[in-house]
C-alpha cells in the first residue's frame, strides 16, 4: 500500500484537517501519479458540506488533478514514468455498457466512479480525490497533459474545463454563433474562453456589473447586466446557446426569453430547488433547455490538447493546503478569480 | 366582398351561433377555397374562451381546412380552380424576415398571421377561421391535398399533423429509435401513425388503461400506465425521443426519468400553468426539453405529401356545424376518437 498526506472532511459539519490512508499498490493497468496541483471546485464544497445528500466520510475532495507519472503498472500502455498527467471527475465506470462504449464514461449506465465521495468498483473502497499527494488509477481514466503549458492552471481544465467545452461542442457552437455565458465563476470564465475560441460572439450575462470589466478580457464581446430590464429586452430572441454555469436557485425562464429560432439553454450548474418552466416560452422559437454533466475521457483528452494548442488555461489564485477552510469562505461569496488551485507541495512538508 | 356563412362566438361566454359575414375579394396573388371539411382543435375552445388572454371577437375558430379551389388570382401560379387544396394554423407572416425566408414562417419574427383570432397584416381585418363556408388567403400559405386520402379525415392533419409530425423530423425520429408519446387525443394519435410509420418502436404513455387497445390500433408496440409506478421504473432511460402532447397542467419532470442518453422530451401541449423542472434529471444522461410549435409552410407541405405516399390521415368523428357546442363539451372531457371534423355542407344549408 502506498501512504499518502491528505486533508479530510471528517463530517459535514467540520472543518477540514490532515488525514492520512493508504492508496493500493499500483496495479498492472495502473498509473501512480504524485499530485502537483488540484483545483478546489464548488462541487467540493456542496459535498463536503453533504448539500447533495449520501455523502461519505471521511472525504478527502479534489478531482481537478494535475501530476507527474511515478510508477505504472507491467500493462500500462498509454503512460511512463515522468509523463504529466491528470485526473478529473471520474477515476472508474463499467466500462462496458453502451454509454461507456462510446467514450461517455460520464454517462455510465452502472454510473460512473466518482473522483471522490464514492465508492470504487469494489463496493467497499472509498476513493479519495486529489487533496492529496498521490493518486493511483486505471490508464484508462487517467489524462495526458502538455507541459506546455502552466501545469498550476492546467489543473481546473479536469473539471471546469471539460463541464464547459462538452456542452458547446454538443450543441454545435462556431463561428459566428451568438453565445451568452450566465454567471462568472470557475465554470464562467472557462466557458467564455471557450466560446470566444470557437468563433462565437461571446456576451457574459451577471447580476453584477463590477463583472463586465473581467469579461471582456475573458473573451466576451458584450455585457449583460440581467437586473437591467431594458438590456434583458435588447437581448430578447439574440442567442443561439446560452451556458447556464449558475448553482445558485435561480429561474430558467428568465433566459429562455433571450433565445433565437432554435435556441439552446444549456444547464450545468446543479441549483438546489427547482425552477418553473412554462411550454410558451419553449415553443416560441422551438428553444430548449439542455443538461450537461463534464465530459467523457476521449473529449476531456481533445479539451486538453485543445487547450494546448490554443494556449487556454484557467484564471488561478494559488493556495496552501492550509488555507483551504477560508478558501471555501472566499468562494461561498463569490470571491475567487476564479480557482483556488493547492500547491500540493504544501501537504509534503 | 365574398358573403360567408359561418358560425362565430360572440363573447367568451357565449355559444358559437350562425354568423354571417364578408370574405376580401380574390386578389392577383390570392386563392378562394370553398371549404369542405374543418377539424375543431382544442385551441379552438381554449381561444373561444379566452383561456389564453387576448382573444378578438367575433372569432369564427377552425385552422384545419380542406376544399377545394374555386377562384384564383390572375398571378396566382401554384394553384388552379378545381384543385383540392388546404389551410391550416397560419394564413400569412411578413414573409421577409430570417424565419420567414427559411421557410419557417410559424416562428417569423413579426409574428405569423394566425387563421383566425389575430389581425391580417393591414392591422385592421379579423382573420376568421374555417368554420365558414369560403376562405380566401394567399397562395404561399395555401397547400395542395392530395385526392387518394379521404379529404374528411385529412383536415386534422393541418393542425394536429404538422404539430406532431414537425418535432419528430426535428429531433430526427427513424428506424429503430424508442419514442413515447403522452397522450391519445387528436395530437398523440398522430403522433402514434407518424412516429410508426418513420421505423421507430412507439409507445403510448397514458393515465387511462382503456386507451390500450386503441393505442396499438393505431401504432403503439407498447402501452405504458403512468400511473403505476412499477411500469414507469421499466421503462426508465428507455427513450430517445418522448412526444407529450398534454395541454392540461402535468409535471415534465414525471417523463424525464424515462429519457435515455441525448433524450429529448418534445412539448407541443400549452398548459396553462408551469411546470417545475430540477436540474438533476436534466444532466442526467444530457436530457433535454424542446418547445416546438406546428410547422412552417414547406415542412406542412411535405407532412401533406408524406401522408399521400404513406396513407396516413386522422381518425375522425363527422358532425354538424349546429353539434359544435356539444363536440366542445365532450372534448373537454376527451370524449372523441380523435378529431371531430365539421362536415361544412351544413353551414350551406
Amino acid at each position: 500500500m502506498i501512504p499518502v498526506n491528505a486533508y479530510a472532511a471528517q463530517s459535514s459539519t467540520t472543518p477540514l484537517a490532515p488525514f492520512n490512508f493508504d492508496r493500493r499498490d499500483v496495479g498492472p493497468h495502473d498509473v501512480q501519479v504524485e499530485i502537483l496541483y488540484c483545483g478546489v471546485c464548488h462541487s467540493d464544497i456542496h459535498q463536503v458540506k453533504d448539500e447533495w445528500g449520501g455523502s461519505l466520510y471521511p472525504m478527502v475532495p479534489g478531482h481537478e488533478i494535475v501530476g507527474k507519472v511515478v510508477a505504472v503498472g507491467n500493462h500500462v500502455k498509454k503512460f511512463k514514468v515522468g509523463d504529466t498527467a491528470g485526473v478529473g471527475v471520474l477515476v472508474d465506470s463499467c466500462r462496458v455498457c453502451k454509454h461507456c462504449m462510446q467514450d461517455l464514461e460520464n454517462y455510465c449506465v452502472e454510473g460512473m466512479t466518482p473522483t471522490y465521495n464514492g465508492k470504487e468498483r469494489d463496493g467497499k473502497t472509498l476513493a479519495q480525490g486529489g487533496y492529496s499527494t498521490q493518486i493511483v488509477v486505471d490508464e484508462r481514466y487517467v489524462l495526458h497533459v502538455s507541459d506546455k503549458l502552466d501545469l498550476k492552471a492546467v489543473a481546473p481544465l479536469l473539471c471546469a474545463g471539460i463541464t464547459t467545452y462538452s456542452p458547446l461542442r454538443y450543441t454545435g457552437v462556431t463561428k459566428g454563433m451568438k453565445v451568452g455565458v450566465i454567471g462568472l465563476g470557475g465554470l464562467g470564465h472557462m466557458g467564455l474562453k471557450f466560446a470566444a475560441s470557437f468563433g462565437a460572439e461571446v456576451s457574459l450575462l451577471s447580476t453584477s456589473k463590477s463583472k463586465e470589466a473581467d469579461a471582456k478580457r475573458l473573451g466576451a464581446h458584450n455585457f449583460i447586466l440581467t437586473k437591467d430590464p431594458e438590456q434583458m429586452k435588447q437581448y430578447a430572441n439574440y442567442f443561439d446557446v446560452i451556458l447556464d454555469t449558475v448553482s445558485a436557485n435561480h429561474e430558467y425562464e428568465t433566459y429562455l426569453d433571450l433565445l433565437a429560432l432554435n435556441g439552446k439553454l444549456i444547464v450545468v450548474g446543479l441549483p438546489p430547488e427547482a425552477s418553473k418552466l412554462s411550454a410558451f416560452k419553449l415553443l416560441n422559437n422551438r428553444r430548449s433547455i439542455i443538461g450537461s454533466m463534464i465530459g467523457g475521457m476521449k473529449e476531456t483528452q481533445e479539451m486538453l490538447d485543445y487547450c494546448a494548442e490554443h494556449n487556454i488555461v484557467a484564471d488561478v489564485e494559488m493556495i496552501n493546503i492550509d488555507y483551504i477552510n477560508e478558501a471555501y469562505e472566499r468562494m461561498i461569496k463569490n470571491d475567487v478569480k476564479y480557482r483556488f488551485v493547492i500547491d500540493i507541495a504544501s501537504l509534503k512538508k
